[in-house]
């Protein structure tokens, strides 16, 4: 076999059953490759960031990788940004870049670039193959990597000659580690800590902490404690509503979240660094923990979280049932012109059951989390790296990798905007995604940072780069454009019934909410 | 001032005119110095991609570099591809990218990367400012990088603290080192080959040597030595039309281009470099001259192409009239259902005095280049860099660039669909741009490379993710969701009746092709 089947059949054998495409000619191999190899669906993005975005979604919910297959340097530079918040998720991502032949890339060809180079600052591990044998060797090595908890970005580039010389073989997948275990001593010494600690105190949970096993035990911890539990302020995946642990969620704003945790005279964090400013701003910490905290870590992001929590629990020897168990409710729905309250409202009593919610709704999203605390147990996906133009793509690959549960993106439209292309695929695989595409006209956040960095007064110039208005953009003819049935809500009750419809049926719906 | 404003002041006076922006949060000073620097002209892209290709646009046509805005890491990443284009077209590009706070960083916040790692594959030159008062002198050192000849990419990182720290000051422009001149040993060791060589000889041209003065002395050469004139395959801005000096164009596909370059006894390079296969195939070669020919370097992409043919055509005692004057006149058009010829001499036929016409057709747009040859006078801008998604962001920085000129975008379906969003840009700008969106509903190249790289048999998974027909793409669906009044023609007479009405008209249209 060439080198391509090699790779593709490597990591068919290791577990990789997707594989998100936008591919070129550098690409062909593997694309035959794909195409004859059982078990690996592909699916086509038609802009790269799609690709990565979905993959990003597909791991924070399969908790395996998929593969992406991307084009040279341009390619690869087109899917950086999903790959950035991909990365802060810790999702597991296998990225195959096609090069050119390596003997072509000394004459400069109009597609050569440093390959290696635009992968490095989104990657966790970059290799490029040095031979047709070496291929399928570097794909098991880029799987162990990205298999390596919680997750990690491997990027394969793979030159087209190696793709197609023959002489190859696949290789065995290699054993992904173990999670590492948190040391018997951190565990007792942040027992001591929550025993001697005076109220409040806090659990500060991050990453892999946040699915319901560890909530769970987070949960007995506080039974145990105390403690109140706050969740990072842009979770991977959030496991939550009725019957789970609740978590508080740390408000985005540097200055609400220092607020927030002044009081606290003892904090330990698990599964995540201790939380820090988005942006700096004039005159304003960039740490947002009190300084007369005392703080511990029991868990990094690299460490088995729910592993510690459990430990952690039983040292303190904490009762089985946990505190914190959410309440089922939602808050009641008033009619009329829609604003962000009542259309939290609207969601949070229409959310099927293991709904996964992709939620990259930010300044009009302001009541859906709240209001969604005691709807019906679900997934919550956020944008963890702050590049905007991943919601759409999160849904796309949380789809595939769950076709038997609703996703709803909660999206807003300057974000939607960046990656508008995911609808395309959501409608030619028919994935059960409904989008409620939040239609406020403008990048409303940076009308606050505005303001927030001091900007007095600001003209005209500058508000019009804030602004979607002039024109409007008609979400409702792109999405169909695009092959996605589309309609339009303006009231709450309009909302409900787009919604009823939407998830009466199994494939992709676009609602644009006018607010 | 700030050094925000100071960095600004600093452009302006060193002549920016244009800031194609899509900021964040750390651009807020930027954007608020912007707002208040006099005669520099804020336009928004609602992606990254659509601003880095619209200064390049705005570069081969201003011949002076706009600035672009862009939020940190990922944002600068969503611009890479079209930066690599703007690399390969030789344009002169400012790109301004914000940072964190320089004491931020340490924390690695959500949005922290490796910026300047972003930035090195796709620049000529990256600097981090050092503080308020460096960063107005890194702007005037990035704009005298950017003007050097024919035009490069300056890359600046402005950390927001050195944005919005007061105590700083604009400076003066340092003024771009002059084109360096071919030396008068290398026209003379021309000149001999040309008029030793046996026939049949050409001239290869690329970069600056494409444009109308240039041509007039590389006509000039050809009246005095018989020898053609080629035209590399992707040329920036090649200024062609009826009474222009005519070119013949390199074909795309290597083994045709080695084919139509094999019986040359003499090749002088000019403006470019010697072509080479765009990629690599299984036992094909990568260099496309024949081995047989003499060859010689007139002038590098980094020389002055104009001045070297000038003092060629005068050491060879060239007559003052150039050969190779195009006719005026087109092809006749054809009635009926419309294919990719007859849409080529409808298009040609149309063409107005002075268009640009910003050619990213593809497949489909096999006719267009040869019917418009002796069409009314204008400018043809290509895809230098192979990265696709330049087309519709091109259209609008040439638009930008020359108000008063008709920008006709000839765009295949699968490229526009990269950059979509810089329709909305045309519609808020009302830039006068008819764009020409053909749909075949395929990557139809890649069904040729396919084949090409010895792929048989492809299955339905392979050709699923070559094909963009399911679901169909409504572009004047998308079109119009974005602002652009948009019609469809599937006959000669429909698109000719679109384009009257398009033409006669001063704003942006869309006109979708089927074929």
């Amino acid at each position: 076999m060439n080198g391509a089947e090699a790779l593709i059949e490597t990591l068919a054998q290791a577990g990789v059953e997707v594989c998100f495409a936008n591919p070129g000619t550098s690409e062909m191999q593997l694309v035959a490759a794909i195409d004859r190899q059982h078990g690996m669906r592909a699916i086509l993005g038609l802009f790269e960031g799609v690709v990565t975005g979905a993959a990003d979604g597909y791991g924070r919910m399969a908790d395996k990788p998929a593969m992406t297959l991307l084009h040279l340097g341009p390619g690869l530079a087109n899917g950086l940004a999903n790959l950035h918040n991909a990365r802060r998720a810790g999702s597991p991502v296998v990225n195959v870049v096609g090069d050119h032949a390596t003997y072509h890339l000394q004459y400069n060809s109009p597609l050569t670039s440093d390959l290696a180079g635009v992968a490095r600052p989104m990657s966790d591990w970059v290799k490029a193959s040095r031979s047709e044998r070496d291929l399928p060797q570097a794909g098991a090595e880029a799987m162990a990597v990205a298999t390596t908890y919680p997750g990690r970005i491997a990027t394969l580039v793979a030159p087209a000659n190696h793709a197609w010389t023959e002489g190859s073989a696949s290789v065995a997948a290699r054993p992904a580690p173990a999670a590492p275990t948190v040391p018997a001593a951190v565990i007792e010494e942040v027992a001591t800590l929550l025993r001697e600690a005076d109220a409040p105190k806090a659990i500060f949970l991050g990453g892999r902490a946040l699915r319901e096993g560890a909530l769970e035990q987070a949960g007995r911890v506080a039974a145990a404690t105390g403690a109140r539990l706050i969740c990072e302020t842009f979770p991977a995946r959030l496991q939550r509503g009725a019957g789970r642990v609740a978590v508080e969620r740390l408000p985005y704003f540097g200055e609400q979240a220092q607020d927030y945790l002044q009081d606290f005279k003892a904090i330990v964090f698990c599964g995540c660094e201790p939380p820090v400013s988005f942006f700096a701003y004039p005159g304003k910490p960039s740490r947002l923990s009190p300084d007369g905290a005392r703080t511990a870590r029991l868990a990094s992001a690299e460490e088995d979280a729910e592993r510690a929590l459990t430990d952690l629990a039983d040292a303190l020897g904490a009762p089985a049932e946990p505190a914190l168990a959410q309440q089922a409710g939602t808050p009641p729905i008033d009619g009329g012109r829609l604003d962000p309250v009542k259309m939290g409202a609207v969601i949070a009593a229409a959310l099927p059951k293991d709904a996964i919610v992709t939620d990259e709704a930010n300044t009009s999203g302001i009541a859906l989390f709240p209001y969604t605390a005691g709807a019906a147990p679900h997934d919550w996906l956020t944008l963890t790296g702050g590049a905007i133009g991943i919601g759409l793509p999160l849904a796309v690959g949380a789809a595939v990798a769950c076709p038997d549960r609703k996703v709803i993106a909660l999206q807003a439209d300057g974000s939607a905007m960046y990656t508008c292309q995911a609808l395309w695929t959501m409608a030619r695989e028919k994935l059960d995604v409904t989008t409620i595409l939040i239609n406020n006209g403008s990048y409303a956040i940076l009308n606050i940072e505005l303001m927030r960095v001091g900007v007095q007064n600001p003209g005209p110039k500058a508000l019009s780069m804030l602004d979607l208005r002039n024109p409007a953009i008609d979400w409702v003819s792109i999405s169909e454009g695009m092959g996605v049935p589309a309609r339009r809500a303006t009231t709450s009750e309009e909302l409900r019934e787009a919604l009823d419809e939407a998830l009466a049926d199994k494939g992709p719906h676009l609602i644009e909410v006018l607010i």
